[in-house]
């Protein structure tokens, strides 16, 4: 593959260029990771930047319907939107959340937004290094929003939210005066919450909740990262178009006020090292992988198994194995 | 450390060769470590063989009353009986399950029973490691039953599971009729469910817990290693020493079944396959601690933080430099 002509097309917003530079980046061969490193260092100085909008929510809460309204009310603002997924869960369930487009029916035929559905790796840690990658891509090609949307399975809110500039949390209105049961730990990463279905018969349930979460948010302690009022509690409806464009207002209010104070780049230094030591020790476990190593791990493996050896001392002579 | 030495004071029962042998795995130096390996690996033809309970539960189940009132019936049928603890918790909480002896008084003054509390290491991993070499230290010691508690934060469930011959989850009484709020996938690893404080006013619940769960466990599937009318659920009374004689004959009914038809073994080289490969990743991973690869990592690092490098590229320059 030619990168050099690839990361021209990219920078240029050729959209068949960016879904091709995005396979090669999910891909898990060698001679293309090495090339997928190429094309983002080249486009890594392209001074382009988005802002990256993490969202989680479990499915019943109107994730689709949010992402199709939000991107087609900033699109109608100009802006150029492209999502993507990160979804442990997809190589298991055999389909992928994004994966039928159908369900973003408008977005899908808008020219100025990009949908992507989740590569099909077994390992969220490999999903998520690439999504990492789909999203520098995406934003060197010129995009101004990118969302990246995950179910919230397993960790993946935490690799989610080391992908995103800001965090956004996506609930339904709950029916009794209870917090929903949002994963420990998953609050406290959230800049803006968002209770949907702020319409019809749920209206009233959604106030309740939006002003339960606001409540609870106000119970966290106060995070350097984070202006006057924020992290905030809000009520939309993405089925009725309500209230999206003042969540946008919100959003740029906060990523504003990061860019003055210095930590929007700030967050973005620390993730890139995250992502740096996770490519890292990713790398370096790779190395069982080669077909000598594969020899040695089985050949050991069956000593211990057959009580031959322990497994600490089988480990520790694989190892040296391994370097000598 | 004179290994040798160690090593026969404990096939001779010596309980502070023991600890001192525990807190020798427990180490992390490089020279603690290949001292654990070699004392483990002369002591793995011991012949001796417990039987490992992993026990799962969260706080509030009664786990320590449990574990005191089963340990001292089983000290009663003149069994030697050790309580290991798996808490990757304790070095956040400060404290550590187990670290307090007065939860189970009657149990510590007990001559044949030995009690140790979880290791302070911050990673889950480690601590599971270690208790796993702890266990085969308790086993060359001579004891006939190992208990594994662990409060069931994250994964620890799983890596016990992964120590445990069988395993045991303990529940209270719920208060309505639905099923607790028991983790996606520890239901199927349990080999027994306990429903305890099966006394006093709560009996009723107790009884209908029990057959809730006896329920919920003949929907899973059969598995290989469970004859007829396994996994089952059962009542206790800890507090009144209530069904603990009915749960070890169980479980002894179990392990002979597994015995003769070859599960119990299995299970056990598939999980020293299992710690084996773990400790590759683990010691792989080690060798990004020496100060030669730190300071690489740390000249990366940098370049990263600031723009210089991408994650991806500068981790393949890393693993170069590391091998070159």
């Amino acid at each position: 593959m030619n990168i050099p002509e690839l990361s021209s097309k990219i920078l240029n917003g050729d959209r068949r260029a960016l879904a091709r530079a995005i396979t090669l980046v999910e891909s898990a061969r060698p001679d293309h990771r090495a090339q997928a490193g190429e094309l983002i260092e080249t486009l890594k100085d392209s001074g382009r930047q988005a802002i990256r909008i993490g969202l989680s929510g479990t499915p019943g809460v109107g994730k689709s319907t949010f992402i199709e309204s939000f991107g087609m009310m900033l699109t109608s603002l100009d802006l150029r939107v492209a999502v993507l997924a990160v979804d442990p869960s997809s190589s298991r369930s055999g389909g992928s959340i994004l994966g039928d487009k159908t369900r973003m029916d408008r977005l899908s035929r808008e020219p100025n937004a990009y949908i992507r559905p989740s590569p099909s790796q077994s390992h969220l840690g490999g999903v998520a290094r690439r999504t990492r990658e789909a999203v520098s891509l995406c934003e060197a090609a010129g995009f101004d929003v990118i969302l990246i949307e995950t179910v919230g399975v397993g960790q993946s809110e935490t690799v989610v939210a080391e992908i995103s500039d800001l965090f956004v949390l996506l609930l339904a209105p709950a029916g009794g005066d209870e917090l929903q049961g949002v994963k420990r730990g998953i609050m406290e990463m959230a800049d803006i919450i968002l209770v949907n279905k702020a319409d019809g018969d749920l209206k009233p349930a959604a106030t309740r909740t939006c002003s339960d979460y606001a409540g609870a948010l106000r119970l966290l302690r106060k995070r350097p990262q984070d202006p006057e009022d924020f992290p905030k509690a809000m009520m939309v409806s993405a089925l009725e178009e309500q209230g999206l464009k003042t969540v946008w207002d919100e959003m740029t209010t906060l990523t504003d006020w990061r860019h003055e104070t210095g930590h929007f780049g700030g967050r973005r230094a620390q993730q890139a090292r995250y992502w740096f030591e996770e490519e890292v020790r990713h790398s370096l476990l790779a190395l069982l992988q080669t077909p000598e190593a594969k020899d040695i791990l089985l050949t050991a493996s069956d000593k211990v198994t057959k009580g031959l050896k322990t497994p600490t001392v089988a480990a520790q002579d694989v190892l040296r194995e391994l370097q000598g």
